[in-house]
């Protein structure tokens, strides 16, 4: 098995991280930057890690794709709210035989990718991490980091587990990253949403950290409502979240240290809110199939205005 | 006819307004004040007033309930937040042939006057008011200033338009406030709940005034949503709100000057919020008859959470 390039499309607190720990294996992997694409190619990238500190310096840095090679991994690491870039960057980074890695938050952008690079190279990933840019190509990463891997089917039928997706999940163990297979996305989507819309959408609405939530009653409440419906609404397409999922998903959110999620980072920060993807396609999609989802529609609708007025 | 004696107990933005158009026509009002009190008795109350500026000075003043004579009239003006203050104030005030009449927000306040002074000589009062107290003895009256009145039964069926009823009426309306006279209070509250729902929880939410939450579509939506679900709260009681009431008072907000609810002025001053009696009884009528009312208990929820937040 020879060594394979990646790309990461996006270096921010997600794709530094995991781009970082590949590169720091011996895998070649090619940067996008953006903004601090000057401060990395000076300086490296610096990853404090709750296993551990590592940097990156010399570091493959690009701020244009058009000077990246063709990879056999592109890695979408951008936020979703920026999907309407991929028509640019996918391109030049696809050859014949490329695999692209959807690393991102929320419903369907899968199929965003999809649609530049067709469906069958597609392979959605479901990041469990919790880590945070703190600063010019510096990342801090605070807990978790597990992947879960799944392959895209464009009428979101099961995939099963594929050769691809088991050559990928080798190459990140051997970075040290934990990966699972998974062989239903949709079901995978989901599950990632039950934590997603209530501790990112809550956190943005109470102004406080995932143990702000979990430590009062009625907040502790309110994500477990929602948590409640989104089931509910996963049901609707024959995708069963157990009620067991949910309360473990309660518990281990209550055990971890403070988190501040990456949507109220982007509140804070006046940047756009991951909106679309975690809120709105799930909701769309859930009327769609007859369900109104009052609980998911009232904060879906709450953070569009606040998105709105926050970036003014 | 002889005058009669009004007892505000509570000068804030709402008491002080109603309180000072009774004694600027002549009635004899008797005034509880707390912080203000020096203030009042050295430079009087002054309402400044879209419909002409005026002051009391003298004012009948008072810092103790039991320095005030018995009232005919005794107007709970106080914010619901401090009922339980009332079987301390209310009792020194009522004499065999008192009138309480209950002029505050929400549902079931009425009830908390009524296990203190009996339910025979309650009657509740919804105020379509917008004012803000914005320093010590000063108000400002912006918009609106309307009464409607509604006689109190313990059963909640419609107590009809009764004689003492008629009597404050016309004596508010010598004072020149316009009166409405119910035959149905819990009607008339599910009525006003219907617009303090939305745009005092929507204003906290989304720290905005109503011109905000009118001005934007998907925070107008969401008042929309609220106030359908608020009104099949009220058909779970037999009262009827008609979509006509609902499109009515969404255009009528649509018109006002941008206001700011008294909620988000409480929020935004770190004071507590009528949650319990505007969010939380209503959310548990609505339970108990049944009905999930999931917008409502969203609301309910994130509101008591920013509430002990806010406070700390």
């Amino acid at each position: 098995m020879t060594t394979r390039r990646y790309a990461i499309v996006g270096t921010g607190a997600l794709g530094g991280y995991y781009g970082a720990r590949l590169a720091h294996a011996g895998l070649e992997v090619h940067f996008l930057f953006r903004g601090d694409y000057e401060h990395v190619r000076a300086h490296g990238l610096l990853v404090e890690s709750k296993d551990g500190d590592f940097s990156l310096n010399p570091i493959a840095a690009y701020c244009r794709v058009d000077e990246m090679p063709v990879c056999d991994v592109v890695c979408v690491t951008l936020k979703s709210t920026e999907n309407d870039q991929l028509a640019a960057l996918l391109p030049p980074l696809v050859g014949p035989d490329s695999l692209v890695l959807v690393m991102q938050n929320g419903l369907g952008v899968e199929s965003q990718a999809a649609q530049i690079v067709g469906p069958e190279r597609v392979i959605g990933a479901m990041c469990f991490l919790c880590s945070n840019k703190v600063g010019p190509g510096h990342i801090r990463h605070l807990d978790y980091g597990s992947v879960t891997l799944a392959a895209f089917h464009p009428d979101c039928k099961p995939g099963g587990v594929t050769d691809p997706m088991r050559r990928i999940a080798a190459e990140l163990e051997c970075a040290g990253i934990a990966v699972r297979l998974a062989d239903d996305l949709l079901l995978a989507r989901w599950k990632k949403l039950l934590w997603n819309v209530p501790f990112n959408g809550l956190s943005v609405l109470l102004n406080g950290t995932t143990s702000d939530i979990m430590g009062f009653a009625d907040s502790r409440l309110l994500a477990e409502r929602l948590m409640v419906e989104l089931a509910d609404d996963a049901r609707a397409f024959g995708r069963e979240l157990s009620r067991t999922f949910i309360d473990r998903m309660l518990q281990d959110t209550a055990r971890m240290a403070p988190y501040r999620p990456s949507m109220k980072i982007d509140y804070d920060n006046h940047r756009p809110m991951e909106i679309e993807a975690i809120f709105g396609n799930p909701l769309r999609a859930a009327n769609a199939a007859g369900r109104e989802s009052p609980r998911l529609e009232l904060l879906y609708r709450i953070l569009a205005t606040l998105d709105v007025r926050n970036r003014r």
